[in-house]
């Protein structure tokens, strides 16, 4: 039983092996925080303050992680100020781990969604992108450390900074956890408008393409547009780097040195 | 985004395809139908009014009933005044359907845990017990309808009974999901006290012995303890059968003609 505040927003994520990591890259402890941190990023892009999560394990046959997989998530929600306040377990052909998180809020001004984005609005991003994506590729190859791979596997949701931007007042907000060429589109198309992303200000990850931060997925940085007149407080909320601006037509154009660009995909999951 | 009550109750619960159900027994729609059903009976145990569902799909390659699933679902939720209000979708190797749910109250007193019985009381069920397995057993060997067979595919949390009670006072509530044998030892182990069952009180679905409606699961009938001053109130919240009373001692005795019966079990899930 938990003691609400006014408004409440609740998140669902899964993550499943075989689709979402493999347990010869993962060990449990990661996919653990994985799964929260998933569930987390989407309360941290709408600015609700991290409540309660709900996990659901389902356990193959013969695994032997449950337990480190759940002290790692409960180390997740120690420093993200989250308690797991319930949950289920059973039994499956393969590892899943679904987390349902609650977020609060006092009222609704202090939430944003993906669909408050004007035309003459900037486009800003916390962070650096593609390097998860980066450390994807590490593992893959073998490699079991480095900051790219710490990245990947430890992700942390943006939550201070999704509350700290949404009292500064942006207009829009959206993680990144499919990729910018995938997330940005979700906020045009939710907004109607166009969002024109210049691919040389993209902040990247060390080594990383303009085109690998792009495409890449699973930053879980948090996307915003954001009035020009507000852009010093919301900077000032949390380090934003100004990569576009939001126009009148529909959709999203990434720019290239020479035009727009097509055919850059983020993840797209069913 | 929910416009919040004082207090919440959340509970997130799995089925999974191999563990919880057959595709060759249960249609989609079954499947759909169960998952929401098991998560909307813990609500209705608590005595909460239910709110939301947030729904996780973990879809095999080839499946082609999500929409069957997805609509049974919404059935139920329209039977049972709740909205689905979010949800995630995966690929993976198995059908698995996550189901959270709120439920809200206004106060603490209109909510009942497990732990409130109290030697002197009485213990009573709503409902008939055992139906459920044996539509189970009917539906493996080839049965298709019936009513023990819908009562296993299409089990009904007793959600309005369980509000209607609590406003009753009843001291303790649990769902009958794993089997009386096992649910109600719950309810003693968390109150400190003893529940003495007589198994010839048992109300029992047609066809079913008092052993098979003891140990029998999926029947989500709300077992409570009441005081017996209170009996009256709520019997006529809900129509109850006195099935036993709440002892001084330790556990769950199930009484046969001869005295205590050892080695009945419901389902224990891991």
């Amino acid at each position: 039983m938990v003691r609400s505040r006014p408004l409440a927003v609740t998140s669902i994520d899964t993550v499943v092996e075989g689709t979402h990591f493999r347990l010869s890259t993962h060990a449990p402890g990661d996919v653990g925080w994985k799964a929260l941190a998933t569930a987390l990023s989407d309360l941290a892009a709408m600015g609700a303050e991290p409540g309660e999560a709900y996990v659901s394990l389902v356990l193959p046959e013969g695994f032997d992680g449950a337990l480190e997989l759940v002290r790692a998530m409960e180390e997740l929600a120690g420093d993200a100020g989250v308690s797991i306040a319930g949950g289920d377990v059973a039994r499956g052909p393969a590892l899943v781990v679904t987390v349902a998180v609650t977020g609060w809020a006092d009222d609704e001004g202090a939430l944003v969604g993906r669909d408050g984005a004007l035309p003459g609005q900037l486009v800003a991003v916390t962070g650096e992108l593609g390097g998860s994506e980066a450390g994807r590729l590490e593992l893959e190859a073998g490699s079991r450390d480095g900051a790219h791979v710490t990245r990947h596997l430890r992700p942390v949701p943006r939550l201070r900074e999704g509350v700290a931007l949404a009292r500064a007042g942006v207009s829009a907000m959206v993680d990144l956890s499919d990729g910018l060429a995938t997330d940005a589109r979700h906020v045009a198309d939710a907004s109607g408008v166009e969002l024109r992303v210049s691919l040389d200000r993209l902040p990247r990850a060390a080594g990383v393409s303009a085109e690998e931060a792009a495409v890449g997925g699973d930053d879980y940085e948090l996307l915003v547009t954001v009035a020009p007149e507000l852009l010093d407080a919301a900077h000032s909320a949390a380090p934003l780097t100004v990569i576009g601006e939001v126009g009148a037509g529909k959709g999203l154009v990434l720019l290239g040195p020479d035009g727009p660009v097509d055919g850059l995909r983020g993840y797209e999951h069913t």
